[in-house]
């Protein structure tokens, strides 16, 4: 039984946001006890458990930035500790050419080629380009092998990077029953048609209906508003109705969480959608474009730092909701476990520095928790790894061509840290209002718990599959 | 001894550029041998060796851009099957204040972190900021013990990476005795003040100055016109001149690196400044600004493809350089050996994707050939690290929100690549018409002939020197 961490192993990121750490500390005191390290009786041979980590977005210039900021440029994450680091080769097809790469992928194709080892389209949930067949996932391997199974994030449940690990369906945005057919008018692109896949044309359904009919033991996440909706086909049932009748515990509150009594699947729904981000700049302040003075000459942003987001009050920490998670899957069993940090993608998205860097700071908060738990249970194998590069760069916080008048042309902010510099963040993929692009790069990948021999200096996507399917012996 | 690579080993990235293969296989034929490997005599116990290759801005999105091109997105660089990869941390501190950090590096303060150890303020060759101390270098310490040592550049020797493993001085542009004192009026950052270092004031003079005066036993790459130079405080006598009474064989040109008879120090310098790069854009295309039409729609620029650089022909192949530097270097005794592949970042800089694609293939044939040095000699330690980022990103080759116009704000190019794809790459770190700036991503590092317990998965990056140091036993 997995009894929490020690104290000794906690460090939360303290200084500026004092108020966080000492959340932080009473959550140890009250919700996990503190006590010292218990080892688990020992079993003659245990079930080998996997616990695959993604931070959406997740990239270097990510860490680079996170690190700069949390633990200053001498010091190190719990990431940076990890004995074993790759990178992942990002891979991505045409929709309309199988055969034809694209060269940046989005969170549904990254995650389907994780949970399923197969590289597809961007925007398919674990189906095929083109083609569009259904794609076993390691979830539902370990489901028909009698193992134990979760899903954790910090975005819908039913989004791209947790969907892809349990549903089927040709597009990301069929989340729920009335956003199976939809256009829209201002981008073609991100209209949808799911009709092949209603369960009355023989499909599977909506995201949110495939989850609520799944024997995952336990989701937890946002997304309330997609279980809320009337289920297919019926008058008056919502899915989230048809969750409890297949089982679930149906859960909303970081109380209900803390207090769930053991045994039986549980389904907890924190917020009606993307969870809220625990940080945010100084006053709301983001990334902006670099004004110009009469003459020419940038008058860049006012540096600001990152403050606790008022929003965040009462949301389940990622580390609280992993915890639950493997209470509830530490039973003795075989397990495969995905915990997601999502809005580090979201918020970089929407170039706001101190989102992104607060949801590293989860992760890297997560990862202590869990590297905890393996090490009193050895036949743990833990990855951690990203999906898709994303858009935030590591810049100079003045150019070195700043007397030529010289500044970003994109969206620019400089954080000042605690140790008493700037940093410049960049944001550039495009130049619209609305968000920035992914970017192809390749990404980080740490394990614990492998054969480091095993893992050259770059995998493919797809060996994230292979790699937790053949720990888990799902496949040989 | 050291006979060459075996053509199996081999494998120039044939298709689009074959001429260039064909050179290759060539140089091969005429100046490698191309022997069936021939194992070195067993000594009883080997001594160990060094060989450090740096990519100058070699960051993730640069190999990832240059693997889609080069080999395409499923394919594997040599670099991919390295046995162990970690990231660095790149370190710099402000030159007024040394407890403040600056999160973006530039060559020479990255290269001393890797070459002395020690984390100093941007523009220093192997000098502490603020106090101006010169600190010992691993080559110092190699020669010191009586070990070979090696230096091979594709920039001029005297730039800012190869300066800082042998020289010691305040500013990186002091590269011979006229840039000692020197204002720049557009970017007065860009000024040098020397004069401390000057000779007759005490100190060791330029950059040229001092590699000439130096133990090395090889300096290959770009950088004639430095050593064209009347040496300080005297009349018509050359830097080069004093290299050659200091017992250096100067030659200039492939032919002579080809046919060096043995023994001796070795001074090659086959370009004026930095050596011409292999590749350059079809027709001479680089990024450029996205233009936009009347109403607003951006026009994207044409995709094109890669092409060999005239000005390329008859610049010998980093890869040469690295032979003829091993050849010299493989008489039984320990050595330390850098080996840089420089103008990625500066093909970077200038926005040139074919150019900076082009010198990382260099630095990966160049590690093909060093990858099998070490199986002949598995006292070998092999490295492979950048100095710091480039500003070089790879985004969609057409923004996810094209229908809102959407479009990089920066320069922007789309490259065909020959698995019949379009790839864009970006640079948008400033918005100046000269040049991009370095990043402060963690850069990759690559290893192998070491333990690979001793690597977690990030190191600072004065931990190159220590590691590299460790290995000769230089240090404990």
């Amino acid at each position: 039984m997995f009894r929490g961490f020690s104290t000794a192993t906690m460090r939360p990121y303290d200084g500026i946001l004092r108020a966080s750490s000492l959340i932080a500390v009473v959550s140890c005191l009250v919700l996990y006890g503190c006590e010292a390290d218990t080892q688990s009786p020992a079993a003659a041979a245990p079930a080998p458990k996997v616990i695959l980590i993604i931070g959406d977005g997740m990239d270097d210039h990510q860490i680079t930035i996170a690190r700069n900021y949390l633990v200053g440029y001498n010091g190190r994450l719990r990431l940076d500790d990890m004995p074993e680091r790759s990178s992942v080769q990002v891979q991505t097809v045409a929709e309309d050419d199988p055969a034809v790469p694209v060269y940046v992928a989005d969170s549904a194709n990254s995650a389907t080629a994780m949970s399923a080892g197969i590289v597809t389209s961007t925007g398919r949930i674990a189906t095929t380009a083109k083609t569009d067949r259904d794609v076993t996932t390691i979830m539902e391997l370990a489901i028909a092998a009698g193992f134990g199974t979760g899903i954790v994030t910090t975005s819908s449940v039913t989004d791209a990077t947790p969907a892809s690990f349990i549903a089927h369906v040709s597009e990301r945005l069929c989340e729920a029953p009335t956003r199976m057919v939809r256009t829209n008018e201002r981008i073609p692109s991100f209209s949808t048609d799911c009709s092949a896949d209603f369960k009355t044309r023989g499909g599977r359904g909506s995201i949110a209906e495939q989850i609520a009919a799944s024997q995952l033991d336990v989701v937890l996440g946002g997304g309330a508003q997609y279980f809320a909706e009337v289920a297919e086909n019926e008058t008056a049932t919502t899915v989230r109705e048809i969750a409890a009748s297949n089982g679930y515990r149906v859960i909303g509150t970081e109380h209900e969480l803390a207090s769930l009594p053991p045994g039986g699947k549980v389904l907890g729904l924190f917020a009606r959608g993307t969870m809220p981000v625990q940080w945010r700049g100084a006053g709301d302040a983001a990334a902006a474009l670099v004004a110009r003075q009469d003459d020419g000459r940038p008058q860049l942003p006012e540096p600001f730092m990152c403050e606790p987001n008022p929003a965040f009050a009462g949301t389940p920490r990622l580390s609280e909701m992993a915890r639950a998670a493997l209470q509830r899957l530490d039973d003795g069993r075989s397990f495969m476990l995905m915990i997601e940090s999502a809005s580090i993608d979201k918020q970089s998205h929407l170039r706001r520095p101190c989102g992104h860097i607060g949801e590293l700071a989860q992760l890297d908060e997560t990862l202590g928790l869990v590297l905890d738990y393996a090490r009193e249970h050895p036949e743990t194998l833990v990855l951690v790894t990203a999906d898709h590069g994303q858009a935030a760069t590591l810049v100079p916080q003045t150019s070195v061509l700043a007397p030529l008048k010289a500044a970003s042309a994109g969206y620019f902010a400089r954080l000042r840290t605690r140790e008493g510099a700037v940093m410049g963040v960049n944001y550039a993929t495009n130049d619209s209002l609305l968000q920035e692009d992914h970017t192809g790069v390749q990404v980080p990948l740490f394990a614990s718990g492998l054969d480091t021999r095993d893992l050259p200096a770059m995998v493919p996507q797809t060996d994230i599959f292979r790699i937790s399917a053949e720990h888990l012996r799902l496949i040989e």
